[in-house]
């Protein structure tokens, strides 16, 4: 890491207005809950709630060139709105800008907004911080936080849900992503029930 | 083909329930006028529609055998929901035992409950006569059917909409290729409206 904590919350936060600022702050409190409730990292919860908006208020042709320049990224995600490109931006500013290393970290930046398949703990504790941080307000939170008190997939399940209701009101494109990591989550949860007959 | 058409509806008629070979009837019905309306070939729609769920009463066993069997099909297929595999093999069946050579009427069976990325006009009909037919009745039927009379693409839309809500509330798993249909039906729709601007 180039930066201490300190340093590195005053240059993110600086990318951004006062009101993301905010729902960052809330997710960085909520992250850490949920990775001290459910046992992941959270240190590493705490570093990638900072970081996971970083991008999301660059210019959209920041956003595209750094995908497109970067080796690692994923191209096809310019193909879809431009609402998911600030993950992979800011997953690739994280290391390329900030030096972060830890592949936990950045996967769970890379992943906040459409999950994937094979969702690691630390994706799921970053994910979810992002639809209930008490900022956030919109239908069907309230669910989402009451079954985060006990099972991070049902709470995940929920969420993703809710966006893809949502799209599917607004008329927008779903990002098949998003549906494969419900689908995943969903079998994940069938096999943990099974598991415990 | 092997069959006359009427050889073909005694044939066919005897693999379902009565129940279901009058809803066969009435996507034959739909799947003509629709044809009809929208310029597709009518005679292909009617044959189509006849065979479109001959597979569906197969045991499971028959279903995957066929599936497993075929060089062609799609084996990925077998990971997801039953309730998908019987278009599959009534593709199959369509061409093996029923000599259905023409690649239009069998990819509109083969397609008629996922849909396809870049439908053809005839996969449109079949599968929108599949939602709407005079027997169906669930929520958001009537709307669908106000659709179909000014656009196939509108229509379509909202049938996917439909069953993906539907597999939300239920908690199943959402076929990705159904996401993919309608995302892409939604982008058909875009460059028509613009194209009329």
């Amino acid at each position: 890491m180039k930066y201490s904590r300190e340093q590195l919350i005053e240059t993110v936060s600086g990318q951004m207005p006062e009101k993301r600022w905010k729902h960052t702050l809330g997710v960085m409190q909520t992250a850490v809950k949920l990775a001290e409730k459910y046992g992941a990292d959270p240190v590493k919860a705490d570093l990638a709630a900072i970081l996971h908006d970083v991008a999301k208020y660059w210019p959209v042709e920041q956003m595209k060139a750094v995908i497109e320049e970067s080796s690692e990224s994923n191209k096809e995600l310019l193909q879809h709105d431009k609402q998911l490109w600030h993950s992979e931006a800011g997953f690739i500013a994280a290391r390329k800008d900030y030096g972060v290393e830890d592949a936990e970290v950045l996967n769970a930046i890379r992943w906040h907004t459409s999950g994937r398949e094979e969702m690691s703990l630390l994706d799921k504790v970053v994910c979810l911080a992002d639809y209930i941080e008490p900022g956030r307000d919109f239908p069907g939170v309230h669910k989402i936080r009451e079954l985060a008190q006990h099972s991070l997939e049902e709470a995940l399940v929920a969420g993703f849900d809710s966006t893809i209701s949502l799209l599917l009101t607004q008329r927008k494109v779903i990002y098949p992503l998003t549906v494969l990591s419900r689908n995943d989550l969903l079998q994940q949860l069938k096999i943990q029930s099974h598991g415990g007959l």
